[in-house]
């Protein structure tokens, strides 16, 4: 006896059959449209890159514990992308000059990360990318924060169920700095403290705080500041204000597109300023969905050209988590939108021949593969979600006719072949 | 000095910037565009799979040479897909229970082969997959070929630019067998010379099939029966043709689909019965584009259930090839239809107000991130591909108006701002 292999896909990897699949392809296609009608070009580059670029860039985590890394038969040590900014950066440096920057582009790759599976964690997920590369102007930051919001209200979202949290992590120093009393040593843990701020209980941040040095006095003074909201922008010096994007844009009348909090820094390291993250305001669901943020040199290890940028990745397992939550999610688009159905094997070709008609008129149409009975084809025409379908009898295609019929209503003429489409086409719409 | 990283991509991957991308983009939308009006539900899958899979099913040749593999941090030996069918006969495998076969499913993975790279093969290709999973109906065979040639005719093609040459494998085996003499034990090094037979020169083919041992007049009796074409069937047992699907196709109203071609074996081991490739007519261009064929177990190494499909791979660098050689590569999508421009910083919200109006009614809009003169502006609407620009200058937004201008023939005229989504449509119409 034959053992047999498991046909699970690998852990933490996903397989898409056609329901699942057809959801996904309307979310998507949703979001290719709003990038597009904001001028977002796609591109897209290799799953295989030099593992060199993760281990210099993405941070010590990824490159350690969650890179999938392979040695070709050269001898080149590989990775299977994790994210898609060095990829990009890597493109963007090598094609700088015949770049008409500043450039507005997108992607939706898939990327790997070896990740412990638990709720919104894969390995193998699909992002969607999206950035502006080659200007420092804070209309980029309002173009992203517009293009956000659009992007919500393109699956579906209405303002009430999603906030964006914008910092800058300029102003965050120097609160931390000006106002805690943190040092310049001491900055990139208390960073990393914040970022952790709101996962843990006050008891727990307060003792990681006095483990990098900062005392009771110092940790309360913290949480007032990451709790300060708008009214932290008062308390900051004017000069550290003026070179902010994040303060024109709350100045602006974009300014109702983000609100303004001091506790979002983002995990990864080449966020140089503006930091934001879209959060979901349910309580069932309420943690960020995805989030970006601005890189003063996007591809410093590809070019000596300064080069910057903005942007954002939407991972496909919160959003799709956001949608079921607020029962956004779309119904799979059905398989046909009419069945040709022959009552004899003799007549396969004739039906096949009113497929060909229906198809040139943008219906999608199948035949049946098999013969059954009549009844047994117009249970399956239904189940496959047709709400039409044509009969193609012997006496009817003697006569140059078929028989239309709606699943619907069970209603049914007889036609002409020549008028075939025309009569499946009222009944459709 | 710091030293930069090479921008090229990994050897024999590929970066598609977003010019090559939209080529790509459209020239695939047109085939799943018409896979879906033939009721072909789309699917995907991991690029990671169990190293296994591929080593038990798709030949040695992959799995010794070809296969990317690594071993994850628990122990697994995984691989990177080096084509679709493993993938989704574990998927059908299993889900087959609440399936309703036959089904038609498709896909567009990414698959990876360590190839030496050179023209028409690289390491990472794209791949449209379809088959029909279930059934042995010759019905299938009609279909398959029936949207092969409307998927070339889909992206332009037109049916003397390419030829279906089809065979089957039994019908080839009896050939072999009753006609050439040629042993159950040889059999499968002569089907492996058979798809030698184009590549190489009479006199090595010759050295081969002694090797084999098929003596002269072997041989020549070989040659005669893969140039016999369609004039071969008279030759064959009556019993072997009537279990042949193809043979059934041939004599149907959908032989002139296909050319019968007994020379066609496609090197796979999986396929059983019927076997295609999809010739390109050209001259220039004179090689298969793609192909595939039936096999009577797909998912044997999966289940105990026997599934039999036919189907087709369609790798992206032949047909993009394809397409070139023939003039029928599409013209990339502009990267906008219209560009709104204020004339003074303090302006930029009231564009932004625009862009959002025209985006509202479906135009690709964008506004400039950094103020520039309106001349410069211009010009970069005009190499962005934009037909359109709409200015908005002081005194005109102070009376709520806008100029909106045809790039093309210089006219441009002032209109309200609730009238401009309307002016600009009917420019670009």
């Amino acid at each position: 006896m034959p053992e047999y292999l498991p046909t699970a896909p690998y852990r933490g990897t996903r397989d898409f059959l056609p329901p699942e699949m057809s959801v996904r392809t309307q979310v998507f296609g949703h979001l290719y449209d709003v990038l597009e009608r904001y001028g977002y070009q796609r591109y897209d580059g290799p799953v295989l890159e030099s593992a060199e670029i993760y281990e210099r860039k993405s941070g010590q985590e990824i490159a350690d514990q969650q890179l999938y890394t392979l040695t070709d038969r050269g001898g080149r040590r590989l990775a299977l992308r994790p994210e898609m900014t060095p990829s990009v950066a890597r493109m963007i440096a090598g094609n700088a000059g015949s770049l008409q920057f500043p450039v507005r582009w997108y992607s939706h790759p898939n990327c790997h990360r070896y990740e412990r599976p638990q709720r919104g964690r894969v390995r193998e997920h699909w992002q969607i990318n999206a950035d502006i590369f080659g200007s420092d102007s804070a209309n980029c930051e309002i173009e992203i924060f517009e293009l956000v919001h659009d992007l919500m209200r393109g699956v579906g979202a209405t303002d009430d169920m999603f906030v964006v949290r914008a910092n800058d992590r300029n102003l965050l120093s120097s609160a931390l700095t000006d106002l805690v009393g943190v040092t310049a040593e001491q900055l990139p843990q208390v960073f990393g403290l914040v970022d952790r701020w709101e996962k843990y209980d006050r008891e727990t941040l307060a003792t990681q705080a006095e483990e990098i040095g900062l005392p009771d006095k110092q940790f309360e003074k913290l949480g007032d500041v990451l709790g300060a909201g708008t009214a932290l922008l008062d308390e900051l010096p004017e000069q550290v204000k003026e070179t902010s994007n994040l303060v024109k844009v709350l100045a602006n009348e974009a300014a109702g597109l983000v609100r303004f909090d001091p506790m979002i820094v983002r995990g990864l390291a080449y966020y140089t300023s503006t930091v934001f993250e879209v959060f979901d305001t349910s309580p069932e669901n309420n943690r960020a969905l995805f989030g970006g943020g601005r890189y003063s040199d996007l591809a410093g290890m590809f070019t000596s050209q300064q080069i910057p940028g903005i942007g954002f990745g939407m991972g496909d397992v919160t959003l799709m988590d956001f949608l079921g939550t607020h029962g956004l999610t779309p119904q799979p688009r059905s398989e046909v939108d009419v069945v040709v159905i022959p009552v004899a094997e003799e007549l396969a070709g004739a039906a096949r021949q009113v497929a060909t008609e229906l198809r040139g008129a943008g219906m999608r149409t199948s035949t049946p593969l098999e013969l059954r009975k009549l009844g047994k084809e117009l249970g399956r025409a239904d189940k496959a979600g047709a709400k039409v379908v044509v009969i193609v009898g012997q006496e009817d295609w003697a006569a140059g006719n078929v028989t239309v019929r709606s699943l619907a209503t069970r209603e049914q003429r007889v036609v002409a072949l020549t008028e075939a489409a025309a009569a499946v086409a009222e009944l459709l719409a």
